[in-house]
């Protein structure tokens, strides 16, 4: 297994990376997270500020479609004044048979300051940040981590709940080909929250007994006296070959709504990283009410988190805060 | 039906939405067109005013594509110095199932100040403007309203025959299925000119009698003594499953010429909002003959008719201006 | 043949256009490269100056899909502190039926200050910068000519040589189906280094007997004494309906490998314009090989030779140096 701490450690040489939660501190952590609070003003909204990456270039580089992460990576990145370039590579030079390497290459030598990755296979964007001069942001890689969602989550329970450690965490649903449970299973090991999954067997990573959680197969007694419960999109498009449950099955066994909710902490809050399949992984009502429901939060962190991101990489302040 | 000038009319929260021209004020249109006006240079260029939308976030979420609108609205923003996004989600989440509004609650989320909206059903951005915060502008939804294309005609106009009022305006070809006609008949209804729809009867709305105008099927009956003549794009894209004329048919019964033009006022002038199919609704060479063809400048005032509305929204100018 | 010299000639109105190298003197081109070379840092990055073209706007508008070019001009062009719109139009209005031009028209009615253009036939981009008001920047158009690829091509090597004028230069491969390839001829030529053309027969342009230059049809004999091999893509998506090589054969006689680089000059470069082909037209190791291979620099070139392009159309810098 890999430790990514080094690389998030060189950030102020500017070249520093964080291409996952794994080998992250919990110091670094917080850090993360205290530095995007700062950038969230009283209504949720983010504050801008003009000045940071003025005259530095960041570079969305996404070989899978993205609705949110790379909307809210190029906010981000213009509220901290940066020039942005998206690329979208479905339609472009890969059909021309260029290589990975030699398209991240090529927009390597025009001296990107980040380059923000999203790629189907787990561990593409890792091989890039061996290519290339400046730092790089996993924005998702196959079903290995999706670190800046693990953070907005953390971010988001955070202000609702004070403090990560200690906090019973259920994560829900379809582990097995979910990044963001990855990312999300190290961060709240790392901070201290215990961990539970509840899905099917099928559902479940191969190597779940090396991490560090327990498992369930039953929502009910799954999510006793959880705190949080965090359910995943039921990843159809990432299954074929694989076992498919009928969507009205799922819902019954694995989809949360009141009722099993019921077995949960009273105050406990939902979650999910979206996009929902609406009746099948989540009741529909339970997702939009915003007393149990936090999923607009998420989204509403996610920019501020992206910004301590591109921050933390780009003016080496979370190494800073670490030395310290 | 609904009316939309309360809408508009809260624009000093810098929540009001721009649905329609449906429900406006005349003052709140001629407002609107001052403000237009006041971006344009003596070049019909127009203006950077880089100040006004500094830190404001304007996201184009298109589900139809665009060349024209899109660009406008982007360069309309951007003139102003807002953060410009653009979503279009042919290719993005909503294959992955995620619901119209779900889409949008997720880029609300990001707390967008203005959301310029087009989609393929009438109704769809009044749907999303009832569920975000930040402020819509319709850019053209089914065949329903398309109010910018309306107040950018209105604006060409203006500047070249002075005033709306006591003009004899033909909307000549598909109206059934126009978002643009139905704008521009409540505009210049609104603005006191004397609207005339020129079309077969299987391309007129089937409401067309409680439309406040004149309906003709002969296109040189139509257009005697007219001012301006408004051609029409032929939807063919629109009209699977009805009928579908012959081309040159059309053209010969239906299509504009310097012969069928002549029965206008000698000094009226040509409209088409684009993309024109030539020698089908318009002939080819009149649409070139910068003496009778407006088509152009319209094009040109498109830009200052967005800056405009994104200014009166975000700023409330508009009803500042109203309420004085 | 036609001649652009008077076109470029024009810049100090700000509505000269480059379309191609052909016609360009050597003065023209030697300060457009002193131009580009200001802005290359000694990391070869390039300077932000961000206040030339504020207020301007650039429209990329591509034809065919691109990486590497459409990514460099924006980036250009944000340097320069432009507003930068993109408009890829597979997608768009196009596939609605509107002409070239009149998507060409009405992108103009927004008064760009350039527009970058990209089509897949020869002739198109300067059938556009006809009918347009600002400047126009040929991105590549069909077999005929991309100006500005060999204006990097040829800052890439000065920098490297320090002189254009007396250099060997072979050009190999796809020759016929290349842009790159004419407009690199075309510059050679006119600042004195010695051409030579190496391809099969069937891959040599029909006119190649006027364009000044010697022809090989063996690798070693035309690479003999070489100081420059520039390779060329192999355009697979170009040749249908013509003779294509198999691709291990066509390796075999006419890629780059060591063994036959040695029979240029010992201290010979090797460039390519990518997307390459690796192991088609020249081995994987020998394009990796930083002492002999220049194929990095040359995207790291491409957006310094861009500003200066866009530099001197909008701000006539080139002409007055041509002039004095």
């Amino acid at each position: 297994m890999t430790t990514y701490a080094e690389t998030i450690a060189a950030g102020q040489t500017g070249h520093g990376h964080l291409l996952g939660i794994e080998g992250l501190r919990a110091d670094q952590i917080s850090n993360l997270l205290d530095l995007a609070d700062g950038y969230v003003d009283q209504n949720r909204a983010v504050k801008k500020t003009i000045d940071l990456l003025e005259g530095r270039t960041v570079i969305n580089l996404f070989f899978e479609n993205s609705t949110r992460t790379r909307t809210s990576f190029e906010l981000a990145a213009k509220r901290l004044g940066a020039d942005v370039i998206n690329m979208t590579v479905a339609s472009s030079s890969i059909k021309k048979g260029e290589t990975l390497v030699d398209t991240a290459m090529t927009l390597n030598a025009m001296h990107p300051d980040v380059m923000v990755v999203r790629h189907s296979d787990s561990g593409a964007v890792k091989l890039l940040s061996e290519k290339v001069n400046g730092s790089v942001i996993n924005a998702g890689d196959g079903s290995h981590e999706h670190p800046t969602q693990a953070l907005l989550d953390a971010l988001t329970i955070r202000r609702r709940k004070g403090d990560l450690y200690g906090l019973r965490v259920a994560i829900c649903g379809d582990v097995a080909h979910s990044r963001v449970a990855r990312s999300n299973i190290h961060l709240l090991n790392t901070m201290g929250a215990e961990v539970r999954l509840i899905a099917p067997p099928t559902l479940l990573p191969s190597a779940v007994d090396r991490m560090g959680v327990e498992t369930f197969h039953n929502m009910k007694e799954g999510l006793e006296g959880c705190d949080i419960v965090m359910m995943l999109r039921l990843q159809l498009e990432r299954m074929q070959g694989s076992f498919v449950p009928s969507v009205r099955e799922y819902f019954r066994y694995f989809g949360l709504d009141q009722e099993k909710l019921a077995m949960a902490k009273p105050d406990a809050l939902v979650m999910h990283p979206g996009p929902m399949n609406r009746g099948v992984e989540i009741d529909s009502e339970l997702a939009d009410d915003l007393d149990r429901s936090l999923i607009r939060t998420q989204v509403e962190m996610g920019v501020a988190v992206r910004m301590a991101c591109l921050h933390a990489l780009t003016q080496g302040t979370l190494s800073d805060g670490v030395r310290s």
